[in-house]
């Protein structure tokens, strides 16, 4: 059989066939993954109110990302609306520390997070899929060290130190298995200069987070500090006993920690 | 002169003409409102960022909409997104109630805020475009008694009531000069049976939300009551003395109160 004979018809056919596969893609790929490339993390219906109700603590005690946001995660961690939201809320505390008073004493200070506040566990949770929590691959994936530092905290943590305060980075992690790794992993992505970095020792092992970082400002309290301000990703770095005069509360959709 | 002869061609080039208008449109949607109607409310990432700010506390006293966000907070209030947000909220607090062991001298109690948590101001916030607040404006909309019930929440204060809580709605409107029309406001939009209406009178007028409110649920504890849970659409709602065994934070970008 012959080829039928090519009018000058098919071009704008052609032009149409490729804009409605253009409009189909773009339609599926909003319907399969939440957030399309364009769009930079509102997407999916559902999955934005999840991820709100996280961040307004309504969903207290949640174990996974649910499974049909679990794309949805992955596009907001990757696609530049975690880093607008992380950058916000540092250029907020940035504001807000910027008012205070400095006290002569030179007592000033602020705690910070160091997972998903300093350094990012994003590749970690990412590669697998926002999984249960796994406390041996999790050891063995600090213990490289390789975390990626987090750039707007990275800024707030030397703004804050230019200013004078005094930071304590304070974390649940155990000090005797990761302390020299996180130690080097924060110094690598330019955290350094801190007053102290206080990690979960032989004590405070079994404690909850809330229990273990109350008790670590009360110290730094009695210690005669004023905690100033307080950056954290989970609810329960920022809940508790002398939480301090304001806390901010960074993004994380990925776990949550009780 | 005369007319062009018309081919067969044309009609493709009026379909793809049709085509790249629908695109052209839908872009200019997504740009100028933030968020167009087949979205749901994810929209604009800046102002998404900002929400997601003003709904983890981050971004406090914040005194009127950022002027580029008016038209995707309307969006995001009058599309579908507030609504699944309230409702998902209200569906937390409905679960977290199920699972409570009530005691047996019925003093489980549950506060609920009024304003943008049992009524909605949606339509008088709209209709100022989300400017400042107008304490004789605002007077003027509240006494005529007309605020629509918000479904959600409707839904939750009669699962509570069926569960055998006693309800508290505590409100910072003046109660000399709103007490009628409040009351027959919730009464119309089917919030009765409430154990009672608790409102500003003289001698709290001037005190913060977050004083009178407290002096509120401390007066209740006395009393014997176990506040159980705490819904409200601010955070000075749900912070303060006596907040409750677990806080439930309904979504509000239209206004702040400190």
């Amino acid at each position: 059989m012959a080829a039928a004979p090519r009018s000058r018809c098919d071009e704008p056919l052609v032009a149409l066939a490729f804009l409605i596969a253009c409009l189909w893609l773009c339609c599926a790929a909003v319907v399969a993954d939440g957030t399309p490339w364009f769009w930079g993390g509102g997407g999916d219906p559902y999955c934005l109110t999840w991820r709100v109700m996280v961040e307004a603590n309504n969903a207290k005690a949640w174990r996974t990302v649910p499974p049909q946001c679990v794309a949805y995660v992955a596009a907001y961690m990757a696609w530049g609306q975690y880093y607008r939201d992380v950058g916000a809320a540092a250029g907020l505390a940035a504001a807000y520390a910027a008012q205070i008073d400095m006290n002569a004493d030179a007592d000033d200070a602020w705690v910070l997070d160091v997972d998903d506040t300093c350094l990012s566990n994003q590749p970690y949770y990412q590669a697998r899929q926002f999984g249960p929590y796994d406390p041996a691959a999790f050891k063995a994936w600090a213990s490289r060290g390789a975390c990626p530092g987090i750039p707007a905290v990275q800024w707030l943590f030397q703004t804050l130190k230019r200013r004078g305060f005094r930071v304590f980075l304070v974390t649940g992690r155990d000090e005797e298995t990761l302390g020299p790794s996180t130690a080097a992993n924060l110094l690598a992505t330019g955290f350094s200069g801190y007053d102290r970095l206080i990690m979960r020792g032989s004590a405070s092992r079994g404690a909850s987070s809330v229990a273990f970082k109350s008790a670590v400002r009360k110290q730094l309290v009695a210690d005669g500090y004023r905690i100033r301000g307080n950056v954290g990703d989970q609810w329960s770095d920022l809940q508790g006993d002398c939480v301090g005069d304001r806390a901010f509360k960074l993004p994380n959709p990925m776990y949550f920690v009780p």
